[in-house]
């Protein structure tokens, strides 16, 4: 029988020894790890297809087919992730801070390992290979629990990486999947705050909601994205059409896409129409507040108050008009989720108010929202956008999956 | 009829203008109000004494009653408290890094504030003054919640700070107190995720558990502390005895005191007797191991396995030998609170090795515990100490309260 909380404790008692790995060891495996996914692609493939036969005796949708697929070329670009990471500076030991006190107490404040992380995603099983690469990396320990409709492709993936893990003489205990995909499992998961130090849910919003609720984990919340394109009235037009497309159309499925524009009143009839035509090619629906239907007419659907919270992740667009930045500030923060938030505008001091005001992670100005992932902003990998303020915001990669210790050096100093 | 939701809405709605406030403004209004804390002494201790009425109605303990208790010189020194917040640095706008991606973005990670911080404490009245400091200082609103015992204290110094910041023109919804003292209240007051973006329980571990299990706002968990101190086969014999000596009873009632010694077996037969004679002076109950009943005689009381985790805050000590510097580490991290651990040794790779291993916020070598603190690490000012990994760990002073976000510079990039 399944046991969860030795499964955990057997994790926390790795993670000592995963803190204290030399980055040469770790890069050791990672390597190791990339040739044996390829060395096993046969293997691999044919427990995926045990999954995707599953899959289609429950009727479970194309999309969801797709994202559960694994494809020669998509284990070997698991396996080129594991080699990447591997070549990315290792954060553990960095010396952060360092002072010395009147009394003569020498302070070094150093990067650390979280400890244990548990990673809960949904059914793309390259995810494992990534967490275990990113978490590996930092020092940590993960545990993962995946969805049940990909458990025969995480189970081949991670019994790979146990392997390579055991080739290099390293305790296959800081790796560990969760086999049982029931929903009881998954609760108690949550409150495994003894063994785990900190939890990431890797998915849609019922998901994250149902962690943050649930767990008495510490937990990093990622990626919702209600971001929106605010085109102010000293916007360079063909600058403003430009991003609002790319942020809207070029991938609508992920999290830093556009899903809501907002115009400035004194620029909305000639950028307007502009607009619509550009997004007119891939048939992005428009819902709008009453003076951009004035403008374009009843092509544009009423927006309602919903429309406005929505994250769509489809060929919808929520319009509105606004009279300041201030006013497109304050309806920002009303209704973004805190992921990314983008000003056009060629009026530096306005874009600093805009920055400013607007609470989010990323704030633009005069770029797509788009850019608002670890590899973009250079961290050389992602394990996802942190949409919270306590600890990490934003992308996150490996530093991001580290805490810190102060060593602290004396020769013999008491408290007076 | 009191409000929860109404008074959390002000708080979030105040977050923004919290944020921009200039460092003089937030050190103007910090100077005012601990002027007036002085001017209104009378009316302070004229509330106060309504809660020592009803504790002493409910027969509330002494030592109780000492906490609750205002006193012109306390008054004073919460005073001075703001004072000397005023004097720190201002962390919010500090640029944390900037970089350029080879598509021209340019990228600022700014640290602002947290927005909206709840504080939920226990009996000492000054910690409304000292939160207050704090957070306003960070650029953060604040909502506190109180013990029941303290209410029309706590009532008092809040009305006299929000005086302060009316007059000098500050929304004084940055600053709230939640005025309804019943359990209801606090339970629902941890769900207010949409409002507060991080809770902060200072009190007793009954109290951090129950915050821990129930919010669903991220928490950080401060300030229980089963300490160690080790000490090693290398030793300064006296350097160690003066070390247990001072972090054992400096002061009992205190998270970063010791609360269990481990000694390496071959120094203990010499070393023990010492430890025994200078803890004498304050009375300390040993309870220890055979091979320390063996060594100090009846005097010492078998310990439980219940005693190497316990947070004595009292004075008692259990003891341990041990047989490696391994053993002590293994032990440690099995038992402790991820607080603040020491080892006395003259072996500086015993030393690294003991720093490196041990998971704790604050690990020291040749110095007392004690030293886990704000003031003494020289940040000028401490909310708590973090005893979680995720986002601050240790001492946590105004930078601790500061999240940060990036602002991003384009000159029209798109996404390919």
């Amino acid at each position: 029988m399944f046991d969860l909380k030795d499964l955990c404790e057997k994790s926390a008692a790795a993670k000592y020894e995963a803190g204290l790995l030399t980055t040469e060891k770790k890069n050791e495996v990672l390597i190791c790890a990339a040739k044996m996914l390829k060395q096993e692609s046969a293997y691999l493939l044919a427990e995926n297809e045990k999954d995707l036969a599953n899959a289609k005796e429950n009727s479970i949708s194309e999309g969801m087919q797709d994202r559960l697929r694994l494809t020669k070329e998509r284990i070997e670009a698991m396996s080129e992730g594991l080699v990447q990471v591997a070549s990315l500076p290792d954060p553990i030991g960095e010396l952060l801070e360092e002072f010395e006190r009147p009394n003569g107490l020498k302070i070094k404040k150093i990067r650390v390992p979280m400890g244990v992380i548990g990673i809960i995603f949904e059914s793309r099983p390259n995810v494992t290979a990534d967490a275990f690469a990113l978490t590996f990396k930092s020092g940590n320990c993960v545990i993962l629990k995946g969805g049940k409709e990909a458990i025969n492709s995480n189970k081949a993936i991670v019994k790979v990486l146990k392997k390579a893990l055991e080739q290099n003489g390293v305790n296959s205990d800081v790796l560990a999947l969760i086999e049982s995909t029931d929903r009881e499992t998954t609760a108690q998961f949550m409150k495994m705050k003894e063994y785990v130090d900190v939890l990431i849910p890797r998915g849609g919003a019922g998901l994250i909601r149902a962690v943050v609720e649930n767990s008495n984990i510490p937990v990093i919340e990622t990626g919702t994205g209600n971001c929106h394109v605010y085109i102010d009235k000293d916007a360079d037009p063909k600058m403003a059409v430009d991003i609002l497309f790319n942020a809207k159309t070029q991938r609508i499925s992920v999290c830093n896409c556009a899903e809501s524009l907002l115009v400035h009143k004194d620029i909305a009839k000639d950028i307007l129409p502009a607009i619509k035509e550009s997004l007119d090619k891939k048939n992005v629906e428009l819902r709008g507040d009453d003076i951009s239907i004035e403008i374009l007419g009843d092509c544009v659907v009423p927006a309602t108050e919903e429309d406005y919270g929505k994250e769509y992740l489809d060929y919808i667009l929520s319009v509105k008009t606004v009279g300041s930045v201030d006013e497109a500030i304050a309806h920002i923060n009303k209704y973004n989720t805190h992921h990314s938030e983008c000003i056009v505008t060629e009026n530096a001091e306005t874009a600093e108010k805009f920055l400013n005001g607007v609470d989010a992670a990323c704030v633009y100005v005069n770029a797509s929202t788009r850019f608002t992932d670890g590899f973009e902003f250079g961290f050389g990998a992602e394990i996802g956008i942190s949409t919270q303020k306590l600890h990490a915001r934003g992308p996150m990669g490996l530093r991001e999956l580290t805490s810190y210790k102060y060593k602290v050096y004396g020769n013999g100093q008491i408290r007076q």
